[in-house]
């Protein structure tokens, strides 16, 4: 009794005329397709895919939950990402939200919106790589939902527990603590890059563009080491780490001498003669955390890379070698810069 | 670092060149027009919007999490449906799927793809509607995600505890148990066909239509009424029992003497010559909640509307006065009957 979708325009997602499109298949033999029957989901799914709603057993009354949406053409292009890498990165994304809180991944839901002429091939690998992070992160898929749309959306909401911890604000940062980050740095932006310019190789790159390296756990171990404030780096080091700045009233001095610039970024930047810094700084879509600690040591794999001060006359801020940044900080969908 | 949006074919939801769009609106400042600082939310919101993540503290370690996404073109028209009522019915379809599990609804996350030029107006009417129908639900409104995208996407998560209780499935209904609704049945489909004539009358069925009037709070009633088996009816009240059948094997026997036809319903069924009673058996999209009890006093407002039998051969189905149904029997997105 709804309006049907009015059509949509053909793209690389797209079967050919008489090809095996979705246009065959029910809304909810597509659901079980993405979704499955929630097997293997683990012991704190109580309800899974199948009924109105999923209903999951946490690790103490409080849920931390999250929400993104990725766009065809606006957070990946499916001539640059196979359907497997979207579904990949639509989890990882979002359950890095879940760790930026220092709280335990649980479970995710996914809505995927699709072109009627989607190739079920095209579906079953998107499942494919939503199930293999979701294995990766160690969260349940426990629902979903399927529809049609002219371009492809995703949209997961990811949610976990904090066993009765509290969850790591971006607004606890005090002068005095450490700046750490754990995961690339770098990468994704140096394989976007690589890809901009036609070439597949760094394949390191190139693949942490295409799927970020999300250090999974990490999230409730510095929670458990004392963290005072944390963020997942989505945007870019420094403009992610401006929002902790602005929320905790606090400044950050990073120190550049204290980034290990790997090898595929160095490369991708001597090839580019882009500043490597710059890539590491400023590129987004890493996944990585950032979160400041007390001082003291850090837990195993955390790199300290600055310090925590008290906001100069112009308020907080973020600062490389004391001095103001002059590059590029990092993405806005919206914005124009 | 991401691709931007290829841009976007104009639409009704965009503003006239030089008029004010998206644009030159930032992510953030997005997100903020459309979630607010989750001021009002309630005393169980531990963190409302504007960290990674937001966290609520539940009734109980159990929480009941369903996400639907509505497309525009596919769930509803920008002509026919002011943006104040696409944010309500949003959030009214997501809350129905927490309430037919027997669930208090708690909190939504909302994640919304607009056009680059879409109006501010456009995206505050959104809003105000969000805000409205999640008071009137008694939910939270703790978290969102904002993005460009060439149509408008709206995928909502809802989630909610259930206090001890265990969730009402599909699955439970019994032979002997009793078949009760609660909602409108017809009127949101009456809406709809009043609509595709052109007409705006009657108002009150062009409003179900647009904006669903889901019977909040019913759910939990229900379960504490000792519901066995409870669903929302989003395709239509044959459809959906036909879901409930199979997960319980048994088959449910309608009265179609039970249904009070109310007047828009059977007003609009005598302008276009149809059936009253096939808008109130098959019109979809009035979630109302269906559910089955054990034989005794039903909750308030709970109308009794057939009962729950032993399948016959022909295995778990649904009958209407204790034959076959040959009317159509609900909408199926990607579906083409």
């Amino acid at each position: 009794m709804t309006e049907r979708s009015a059509g949509a325009s053909r793209s690389h997602a797209q079967a050919p005329d008489g090809a095996d499109g979705l246009g065959g298949l029910g809304e909810f033999e597509l659901i079980d397709r993405l979704v499955g029957d929630g097997q293997g989901a683990g012991g704190d799914v109580l309800v899974g895919p199948g009924d109105d709603g999923a209903v999951v057993r946490l690790d103490g009354p409080e849920v931390v939950v999250s929400t993104d949406a990725l766009v065809e053409g606006v957070h990946f292009r499916c001539d640059w990402s196979a359907a497997t890498d979207i579904g990949r990165k639509a989890i990882a994304v979002n359950v890095s939200d879940i760790e930026a809180m220092g709280a335990r991944p649980v479970g995710v839901v996914v809505a995927l919106s699709v072109p009627a002429h989607t190739e079920l091939r095209w579906l079953d690998d998107f499942a494919t790589g939503v199930r293999a992070e979701c294995a990766a992160a160690g969260v349940a898929l426990v629902g979903g939902d399927t529809t049609s749309a002219p371009q492809v959306v995703v949209t997961v909401t990811a949610f976990g527990d904090l066993a009765g911890r509290a969850a790591v604000l971006r607004s606890g940062a005090r002068p005095g603590d450490q700046v750490a980050v754990r995961g690339l740095l770098g990468w994704s932006a140096a394989g976007l890059q690589t890809l901009r310019r036609g070439f597949a190789s760094p394949r390191a790159a190139v693949a942490a563009h295409r799927v970020p390296q999300v250090p999974y756990g990490e999230g409730a171990i510095a929670a458990r080491a004392g963290a005072t404030a944390m963020i997942d780096v989505s945007d870019g080091l420094l403009a992610d780490l401006d929002h902790v700045a602005r929320a905790s009233a606090v400044t950050f001095d990073l120190r550049s001498s204290a980034f290990a610039v790997a090898d595929p970024v160095r490369a991708v930047a001597a090839a580019t003669g882009t500043d490597p810094l710059r890539l590491v700084l400023a590129g987004g879509e890493d996944y990585a955390l950032a979160a400041t600690f007390p001082p003291g040591d850090l837990p195993n794999g955390w790199q300290a890379v600055g310090s925590v001060t008290v906001p100069g006359p112009d308020g907080p801020t973020v600062l490389v070698d004391s001095a103001t940044w002059d590059g590029s900080t990092g993405f806005d969908h919206f914005g124009s810069h």
